[in-house]
């Protein structure tokens, strides 16, 4: 999943000279270059990262995408062409002509006449280790309270009352196992079921579903952090869009018309930043009238986060620097008083509202001591507070529901159409 | 992982002259030309599988390996040999000379005057979709009893008593749900955790384990599905070694030594198979006393299993055909009175014991509708009835418990040594 990041290395300024016997190429987005009229021959450059490669024996088929839309551009290119660094998600500038495509796939095609590599990407070097963390656990994560407990049926028989000897419950998040892998490995996920004890019957919330959590050590800013987070929503979309594009279009087409282009706008667009403070401030002088009014310290509902998407002019928006009051012990004060915040960012999406949710964590012994004594939860997770004590680094991390993502790009409407066998009140089929 | 499928493609033998201008090369497997003695341009012809590729600019370094030997054979080419079909996992012939290696990490390299690709690998045409089975479930699939129970905890407010309306379980199995779904995509598989309520202290069992699941429709017999494990077995091993040799050598050299030659030994041996009648005569002709007699009928215990694999020289060995008495309803009856016993298959390696699990499953709606109702369990799984009405095919399938696979290829005596976050009984931390 995070093997995906190279993508976001920075695409280097071309510096070789034009061919000197044709015209300088013309640089072009793939957008414009699918867009061209009657294209005849045109010397052109585009620049972007390599979507998928097919190699026949005489012919060499690219398809090449900048993020400027959602169809790629076909390069076509002899054999001699081929090499083990032309791979997917690969940086190139092709030099070539825009002509005419013979297949009805595609208006128009670039005959390749240079492909330069600007940065090569090898999958495997992603430096994200992967954690399986426990479904099974003693903690309660984010003190939420809404748990399922965990007990052996009645048919067991063991020597105590708890067979684990404590009583268990099933993870709502992965994050804390997560900090003591990253003491050990730097950068570490997992992607693994996660429970809710939720009594809601929203469209976008289950008592079992899937998330993706990173945690990074030595990261010392949200503005790292949302780095990753934007990286991610992006590259793999866009590898989502480009390995199954048959079963995309058709959720676009027979469900959410219309869809597509607010893709291609979320993937186009810079992703926004505003402080939770700004985002109070807006929906205060929203013309709107809210369930819940809004109000410095108190929560953001669904109803606020999507406002703030429309205002933010659809384009996905992170939400930073929360109330403390607010937040679980974990997160890192900003010390602002009067305010006092925590560096917490939450990224809100068209459509769904809150899709990740992420903070640095307090790494400083004393804060961390501190806030764990006001919450009375200095015993039950001494553990953790050791973590601070012995080689404690700067960190960060985030978790994305991964139902919420499959909803938000495939403008699925209710959570429970995204997965196979969704459990939620009352229900638990199979 | 099931991408790796490809490297069973069987290795067509060679047409092609031998090359005029030199003597007709020898073949050598990869562990004779790495005993080579004094290397000095001997000309050979090596025939295996790419597990690695390093292309630089005037070289190529492939590592070959043919399974008769951990270590592959470094080949060496210039780099107009380059080319996208050179890919791990691909079946290549080699043809060279036997040179002294300049580097000290091997003692003879290979260089290539011929290489030619046998079969091509492309890991994604693997044909098995990856589903996310339940975690909590209101079925009991092996009716084993030893489930855990899943309540909200007390703090929760929920309108009745139920959650879920109904009782619900952590997931023993994928099983069931992987069934309806090969229903739709014929080869499916699962990789999640799964749970067990067994007062065990022993040390291959625990409550919190992985498994990877897999169910294959249009599947008619035994053999088949055997090719599919020991392929399965076989390739990912020899995947692991290539991509984490320091890894498994950390293990090996200090906590299992001899552990890389009974390795190499399961690798490159055919597995075996026995019937589970002839298992039983085994274990009565032995000499050693178990502490479970073995009689006709009764469970196979890790003692037997270990006695059964050191019978067999310890090379892995399929033990098919159990008692109907013994199974769960849903194994394939053999219609083989007086014996009666069904299509089911367990996989025994040195060491761990069972490692694989699996079975023919019974498709044929009346033989389901009779084991169900002697069982008591019609209302029940009724639904898993009408996949027998609707559209049934012949189809089988299998698990395999990781933390047990680790054990094997690394040598871990304690599957508690194998997993981040152990849970069993009176032990939950963290």
């Amino acid at each position: 999943m995070f093997g995906a990041r190279c993508l976001l290395r920075f695409l280097r300024s071309c510096s070789s000279a034009p061919c000197p016997r044709h015209k300088p190429s013309a640089k072009l987005s793939v957008r414009d270059a699918l867009g061209t009229q009657n294209a005849s021959g045109e010397r052109v450059k585009v620049q972007g990262w390599i979507r998928s490669v097919r190699s026949q024996k005489e012919i060499l088929f690219l398809h090449v995408n900048d993020g400027s839309s959602l169809e790629s551009l076909q390069v076509v290119a002899d054999s001699s062409f081929d090499s083990r660094e032309l791979a997917f998600g690969s940086s190139v500038e092709v030099q070539g002509q825009l002509v005419k495509s013979l297949s009805k796939r595609q208006n128009v095609e670039l005959k390749a006449e240079k492909i330069e590599v600007v940065g090569n990407c090898d999958a495997k070097d992603s430096g994200f280790v992967h954690i399986h963390t426990p479904i099974i656990t003693s903690n309660d994560c984010e003190g939420a309270g809404e748990l399922f407990q965990v007990k052996p049926s009645s048919k067991i028989k063991v020597p105590e009352e708890n067979f684990f000897n404590v009583p268990v419950f099933l993870t709502v998040s992965g994050q804390l196992h997560l900090e003591v892998m990253s003491g050990a490995f730097t950068q570490v996920f997992t992607f693994g079921p996660t429970f809710r004890a939720e009594n809601s019957q929203s469209r976008r919330h289950l008592a079992e579903f899937y998330m993706v959590e990173a945690e990074i050590s030595f990261l010392e800013s949200l503005q790292d952090l949302m780095q990753v987070v934007e990286g991610l929503f992006k590259t793999t979309t866009m590898t989502v869009l480009s390995n199954c594009p048959e079963d995309v279009e058709l959720c676009h087409k027979f469900i959410a018309p219309g869809q597509k282009d607010r893709l291609e706008h979320m993937l186009k667009n810079n992703f926004l930043i505003i402080s939770y403070t700004e985002a109070v401030e807006i929906l205060k002088q929203a013309s709107q009238n809210f369930t819940f009014t809004p109000e410095w310290g108190a929560d953001l509902h669904t109803e606020h986060e999507k406002y703030l998407v429309k205002h933010c002019g659809d384009i996905p928006v992170f939400v930073i620097n929360y109330p403390l009051a607010l937040k679980p012990f974990y997160m890192r004060d900003n010390e602002d008083s009067p305010q006092h915040t925590v560096a917490a960012v939450d990224l809100l999406v068209p459509g769904v509202g809150e899709l990740f949710g992420g903070s640095l964590r307090e790494e400083r012994y004393h804060f961390l001591e501190q806030r764990l004594a006001r919450s009375g939860l200095t015993e039950a997770y001494q553990w953790y507070l050791d973590l601070r004590r012995f080689g404690s680094v700067p960190h960060g991390g985030f978790g994305m529901g991964f139902e919420r993502y499959l909803q938000c790009i495939l403008g699925i409407d209710n959570i429970k159409d995204v997965i196979p066998f969704p459990r939620f009140t009352h229900s638990c089929l199979l």
